[in-house]
């Protein structure tokens, strides 16, 4: 049997007992042009709560009674494609479920062996985390040598990669944001951010305007609201602000907070444009080529969160907002598909 | 003897009695490498109000006690200076007075004669605020032939030049914004915009996404809060919103209403970039030439709202905000200051 997690109710915040079920079905009959996988990891992104609500978005809202759209990896078990052979690690949409039909229509890639890199960093920094990353920074964000560059989100994983790639590209200083004491701990002394604040602490906009004396040249957001006004107040002439998530905005239901300080982009000539990472995937090669070399000399340092089992995916998605994780958070569906 | 309306008190929200206070003071001296200047006529901006503020901004608050900064033309009566001839028509900071120096610190501009233009217009469409339309519209906008565009404070000064100049360039679609039923008859008549949506009416949002099915590929703002957001809950895919304004927001005190829906930027990878029209100053040859030429040809309509006498400046700053005025609001303070 294919054990699948559904989508039985549309949330109106926190993902609880009644937004998902775990159902049975048959596993799915493999047919010509197709290839039957045997699903190993999900990846666990913020914007999967996004495609819970009835909400126009970048791509269709998961219908109820649906399977949980996500990204993930698997092994090919039986394949009547030549795009597939037995025993490929695919990566694309397994969704949330063991099994997956990959065809045409969804185009899974064929993970590379031999890479000296395992299934979670695939899933991680040389994935869609990283690649979001490499482009938001880069292509977005208009990053030049001497930028003070600031990064919310800054312990999670696509945060700390923006902050490792500005220091190794010349930053002239990087400062992150982070909730907690501990996780601004990790992201200066794990991850080398020159600094880190609280945005749980009181005064962030304050704070935020004296760390960064001339003003924030490229602000990296993953996560809306009162921290994006914030930087907003504290945005430097021809400042730019990449907008990559929302992550605090997810689960208001109603009407979200405002930004306020938008009319800061009026007086000091700022600019803020937003993006998805679908739109770079195929430069994909590119920033996985920068990223695993970085990996490999030991400038970029990556951690998984790894939870154990399907029926764990939805707990695993809340840790996202209530800041449990550390690091890329994956849930390992079955540890026997790995990199070879 | 010189009369000044200087800042009395700082407003807490529109401009009132107590607000400004009609002085008078000797007229200056006019010492070597300065030119005197009797002015003639005050331009009445929405910009004026933040100055008033004491709060950072493109430029400094204006002082307590100060006189309040404007821009304006007048006549020079005497001159020591090379660059300024007695009899020369001059336009630049004249602030709200009767008579200003003019040297090398605010270095006046002297408009040329015989253009078959007049003063108002050359305080309207051939000075900063037909300037500001066209670069806000063509270069920060990056405006193409097709774009659906979308234009608050339709009616007024500004506005009403990007919507005409849009039309001309092949815009597939031009929408206005304006207050009441009046101004969106003029914005549709007067100026030939497609269509004008009443935003003093419920369902803006709604309604804007009626009038523009495609989404909005260009949204250029002069009213920010309420109005930006229903633009943006419109964008289209890559659209650019152009930060020119937010005139809606400048009488309000403490907190300003936030703009909730920044997140269509990244669902549609749009972009927001606010702008200075100081900064494009150095290249005002270039728009003046094309926007004359509008005039003469009639494809550029433009009105001017004339209010007589300086000590109804303040007055006519609020009729900005109230939406009293029709047209470039402007304030005659010698009505013998003429172009030849």
């Amino acid at each position: 049997m294919n054990r699948q997690i559904v989508l039985r109710e549309r949330p109106a915040a926190m993902v609880d007992e009644s937004t998902t079920s775990l159902i049975e079905v048959p596993v799915p009959m493999c047919g010509p042009g197709q290839a039957l996988v045997k699903v190993g990891m999900l990846s666990i992104d913020p914007t999967i709560r996004t495609w819970m609500n009835d909400a126009p978005g970048y791509l269709p809202p998961i219908e109820v009674g649906g399977v949980i759209r996500s990204s993930g990896a698997g092994v090919v078990v039986e394949s009547q494609s030549e795009r597939y052979r037995v025993g490929d690690i695919v990566y694309g949409m397994t969704n949330w479920q063991e099994w997956v039909i990959a065809d045409e229509t969804n185009r899974f890639s064929v993970v590379p062996t031999g890479l000296g890199v395992d299934l979670a960093m695939v899933m991680n920094v040389l994935g869609a985390t990283g690649i979001t990353a490499y482009f938001g920074l880069l292509e977005v964000g208009q990053f030049r040598a001497g930028d003070t560059v600031v990064v919310s989100g800054a312990a999670g994983a696509t945060g700390s990669v923006v902050g490792q790639l500005a220091k190794a590209r010349g930053a002239g200083r990087v400062v992150g944001i982070a909730g907690g004491p501990q996780k601004c701990a990790e992201v200066v002394e794990l991850y080398g951010f020159d600094d880190c604040l609280d945005y749980r602490e009181p005064g962030l906009s304050r704070r935020l305007r004296a760390a960064c004396p001339g003003g924030v040249d490229l602000y990296f957001d993953n996560v809306g609201g009162e921290v994006l006004d914030a930087a907003l107040a504290a945005i430097a002439m021809h400042g730019r602000v990449v907008l990559c998530g929302a992550i605090s905005q997810y689960n208001v239901s109603g009407h979200p907070r405002g930004v306020a300080n938008t009319s800061m982009l009026i007086s000091r000539r700022g600019s803020m444009r937003g993006f998805i990472v679908l739109d770079y995937l195929d430069r994909s090669e590119e920033a996985q080529a920068v990223l695993a070399s970085m990996v490999h000399d030991g400038t970029l340092v990556h951690r998984e969160h790894l939870v154990s089992g399907l029926e764990h995916a939805p707990e695993a998605l809340n840790l996202l907002f209530s800041g449990g994780n550390h690091g890329k958070t994956l849930v390992v569906v079955d540890e026997s598909v790995t990199l070879a």
